[in-house]
């Protein structure tokens, strides 16, 4: 089965012509002005990834997020996700809703019964809750004590942040160690690396190593490593980031409103928008080459990213005025 | 638990001394000439892996190891070993042994009951049986038609061809897509980019179909699609890396008779030899900062790659008759 995501830019091109060069893809929440690439290391091509390179990402990451939980580094937030049906036994899965159909689906793959939530706070009693922190597409979000009370409540609770970057004080990773506690993190969206391949699990030492174990030796490429150590430690550049992304949250509302198009919610990485018809608003957008994401669920909201420089706003405003 | 790899440079570095720079690392199989790294594309590390990329790789794998088969590309033969445990429901596991480590684990993590088998012959009778294909480390081999006539008398039979690239009449690649059949390929080894970390699992559509659910979107990293399609496509490169290696057998054999160790079986990637006492053949070469594999299993055999250049050859000379 084919499942529903944004990234999907080769759709478009096949069915609103150009090259991919051509088009400004909005359809997913990753930073369209990456963390500079460096000179990779010949041997991080090279060499089977070491226990010091994993390490010193590690390390890292402990900083970043501000835990002192137990760290796994994974090939994306995404292989995280395939590794949480396999942490326990197969039971009842509650997911607030509508949320990133994944956790859904590698759940359903591997035995779990998956029930739709709400709230957050509907999936308690559940053996395995999700809960997306910020969620993606709405950007509803929960603050830290919130989940905290969820915690007792349910067998394991898996808070996936994969959009948490921007917003260090709602995040979970602190706490990560608690017994029953999964923290998901994403490093390519905020990153703006997402073909790298980089995520991580946080959480107490007995999840972290079953999930290790799970995964194998050498989960993360030698070069994601490198790289990942090198943009976690440079507060600088994150804090620069956080500050532009957040200033144009009303810039992209604007345009929107002008467009008569209203705000259901979102995050600095992306918004999402209610308009009359999602396809119409897609495909508006799309004879401009710009592509965007609409979902099976509803035929009224859109979710745009940030455009990554003058030149994309300049033609996401046109579009939207056209 | 911390299972027994090659590759463990970081331990050698800390208990011989140097730097890892100094070492000669002959642990692991790789191939020390890699394939030229070439510039990788900015939208391989931003963009998530795109359709196209991926099924540009797939066509360039079909075509290297002259299969019909399904294709899914991994995170290394690795990343296929750990799915092969949920390829099924648990069982009866039969393996070739001795061999790679990580087989016998990934499937007794997920319940899977191991069995040692002394042959391939003798894995008749399993829900699953594993055989590695040269196999490592004693290098035996098996002729497809030996592996086909057990394909009937098994569950599942997965080969492993990590270090089947310079031995394409053994390979069972083309048979892949016949019932029951999951052929492994790691592509790290042979094109000495282990830290890119590329597999292949081959096999029919139902099989793969079901991994690459349990694998998930994008289990590859960007660079790796772009790098492993160009790789797989040089097929100059191949041949005359295939040359090289054959060639260099003989040359290593004899350093090892003069050090009086005898030949126990091996690839062109690596050789595998008896010594009186293992653990003085590997710490012999350590003092000179080259680095070798020995097995928890047996006190006599030690293991070694190729080296790399006339520099590390002479190295390895010395080190063995010093």
């Amino acid at each position: 089965m084919k499942r529903d995501h944004g990234g999907n830019l080769d759709w478009a091109v096949g069915q609103y012509g150009g090259t991919k060069e051509d088009w400004i893809d909005l359809s997913t929440g990753i930073n369209r002005v990456p963390y500079p690439v460096p000179a990779i290391s010949p041997a991080a091509w090279s060499a089977l990834p070491t226990a010091s390179a994993t390490a010193t990402l590690i390390d890292a990451a402990r900083v970043a997020f501000n835990t002192s939980g137990a760290v796994l580094p994974l090939a994306g937030a995404q292989a995280a996700i395939q590794l949480m049906p396999l942490l326990s036994a197969p039971g009842t899965a509650k997911i607030m809703s509508p949320t990133y159909n994944e956790h859904a689906a590698a759940l359903r793959a591997l035995g779990w019964q998956v029930v739709e939530a709400a709230t957050a706070e509907e999936t308690a009693g559940a053996d395995l809750a999700v809960v997306v922190n910020p969620n993606n597409p709405d950007g509803r979000h929960y603050e830290p004590t919130a989940l905290l009370a969820l915690l007792p409540k349910v067998g394991r609770l898996v808070v996936d942040e994969s959009f948490g970057d921007p917003y260090p004080a709602n995040s979970l990773a602190p706490q990560a160690g608690r017994d029953g506690l999964v923290v998901l993190r994403s490093f390519g969206k905020f990153y703006g690396l997402a073909g790298m391949r980089l995520g991580f699990a946080l959480g107490n030492e007995a999840d972290i190593a079953t999930l290790s174990q799970l995964a194998g030796p050498w989960p993360v490429c030698g070069p994601a490593l490198e790289l990942g150590a090198l943009a976690l430690a440079d507060k600088a550049w994150a804090t620069a980031t956080i500050a532009r992304l957040l200033a144009e949250i009303p810039r992209m509302d604007e345009l929107a409103a002008e467009a008569g198009w209203n705000v259901v919610g979102g995050t600095c990485l992306f918004r999402l928008y209610d308009t009359p018809n999602a396809q119409d608003a897609q495909a508006k957008l799309a004879h401009a080459h710009i592509w965007s994401r609409i979902f099976p669920y509803s035929d009224r909201w859109i979710r745009l990213g940030m455009p990554g420089n003058a030149a994309e706003w300049a033609r996401l405003a046109a579009a939207l005025r056209g």
